[in-house]
């Protein structure tokens, strides 16, 4: 018996989506075969948006299919990668004639399957990637290894290209936008409980009482190092500072934050980790101009959160503030 | 050690509201002595709509605070409520003389000190009360008791309540269209794994694997009863019935529906909840006509979810679809 509420774990994510478009009709369609998301409304005439990847990380990817930001989402089974013919399905759904821009987390399978898609449609269809890599725990020496995974820093790429795609900006820019946005941004996670897998019911790793797991992704894996559950504020003010270090940030630069939920976390939790990063950075005469506080990018049900800040210019705070009406974002 | 993420127990709320109120500093201010939340901008002229209660339910209520919803959140302790004198202090902050409608969840302690509240200010202020008691699971026969206990038929309450008071219905109006939602309203939640206590770090209550609760409120309680975990299906089939005759729901009529998460609950596992409960409205000719999807009342990081039926009319309708800029709601 799982503690996963669902009927079978086969079903999973196909019953999911039903009831996820069920509750969303008036903003996507699912389609079923080969599976992918798209916007209810079709915008043509300009750059199409298309992400994709495991499922597991809702709202992630396709809350946030709709005006201002994808015009695709492309859900694998729980993190697991589309297939390749998922993904060219979905670009041939939505590219309208100016091109598409795919955004890739960075992992094996996801790279390998769009840049497939990307290929099999070489002769016909224009397609471009941003290729996601914010998070710091996986920062190696430059090893011939796969480089920083991508987490939260990608719904800050997602939708300030969404909202150039949608301002009618040509895809070269729209692609460069993006990789301006990842060159920009680091993102640390913790957890202090593992998510339940769907298949056993068991979390994915025990902690002792007092542990957390520093340096998470989203994919239940441990993290690089097991702590001392201490103090919020301690703990955030050594991931911000980790990430001001990372992004390069000075006095009177302008950031935004992601104080991001990994599943399990509450909102009060977050408030308090919301309020210490701003004070952190206060402290370092750094302004959080814009900010989001919720569980945009989980990791199923795992207890944890993780922090994203993004080096703001006035170009990327337009294309933020631009609006947006998705399942999960709206304004 | 706990695994709620905090400072001190003593500081969580405050440091919280701190948090929260930065992140959505253009819609809400925190004052903090007495503590209440008001919205940014002041709307006068129009009936005044505030509720409140112990925190640990977010984003219920400083989340709905906004145009189109509450002009006021009172927060008490985690599961505790305001006081009297926090209360007041918000009924004389947003009350611009159209007289004040409070929305108060069915616990003795709310019920007392939002009572006081408005006795102390009955000589210069008009409350009105709208008595929230949805929760299908603490129905008894009349025993003299506290009655049925408010859950997420509250959202439904202040939403449409929010939607009149912001368009200008007097004040009677707006507190009988409060009561009629109430009547037309019921709610079952059902739990798989308790929350954590801020305090100690330990659930609750523990399950067995494979054990669930059934009918269970949003105070970290256990359920009345204890049940195996059986098929999502199976088990939203079953709340729902109970809920359609509580209800009185007949073919042909039309239902809001709220899947809300308490707490821990994934959105996979939401999005198979809310498939299943259309199926079973379909089954039985009655139209989901309006849903919400996602944590909306929560308890603490408990893992489960309940369901509300609330029986719509053509008013109620226009009432939930008036724009809303709160926090956590936004259409």
């Amino acid at each position: 018996m799982s503690r996963f509420f669902m009927n079978e774990r086969e079903t999973l994510v196909e019953q999911a989506l039903e009831g996820f478009a069920e509750s969303h009709s008036g903003l996507v369609d699912v389609h079923p075969d080969p599976l992918f998301v798209t916007r209810r409304t079709p915008t043509t005439g300009k750059v199409a948006l298309l992400s994709g990847g495991g499922s597991g990380h809702e709202p992630l990817h396709t809350g946030f299919v709709g005006q201002g930001m994808l015009d695709a989402a492309v859900p694998g089974d729980v993190f697991t990668s589309p297939t390749a013919l998922q993904v060219r399905a979905a670009i041939q759904a939505v590219d309208s004639g100016e091109g598409t821009v795919m955004v890739v987390k960075n992992y094996t399978g996801d790279v390998l399957n769009f840049s497939i898609a990307a290929e099999l449609l070489a002769d016909t269809h224009r397609v471009e990637q941003v290729l996601v890599d914010d998070d710091l725990a996986t920062e190696r020496e430059d090893d011939g290894g796969p480089g920083r995974r991508g987490t939260a820093a990608v719904v800050a790429v997602e939708k300030i290209c969404g909202a150039a795609a949608e301002a009618g900006v040509p895809i070269a820019q729209v692609r460069d936008l993006g990789r301006r946005v990842v060159a920009r941004s680091a993102t640390l996670g913790v957890s202090f409980e593992a998510c339940t897998n769907p298949e056993t019911g068991r979390r994915s790793f025990e902690l002792e009482p007092g542990e957390m797991e520093f340096g998470v992704g989203i994919h239940g894996e441990r993290g690089i190092q097991t702590r001392v559950i201490g103090k919020a504020d301690d703990l955030v003010e050594s991931l911000v500072s980790r990430l001001v270090e990372a992004v390069g940030l000075r006095r009177s630069d302008s950031v935004l934050a992601i104080v991001n939920g990994l599943g399990a976390t509450h909102g009060l939790e977050l408030a308090v980790a919301a309020r210490q990063t701003r004070r952190v950075l206060d402290g370092q005469g750094i302004d959080i101009t814009r900010s989001l506080v919720g569980p945009y990018v989980t990791s199923l049900d795992m207890k944890g959160l993780s922090i994203t800040l993004t080096a703001l210019t006035d170009d990327l705070v337009k294309f933020w503030d631009a609006p947006v009406r998705t399942p999960a974002l709206v304004w």
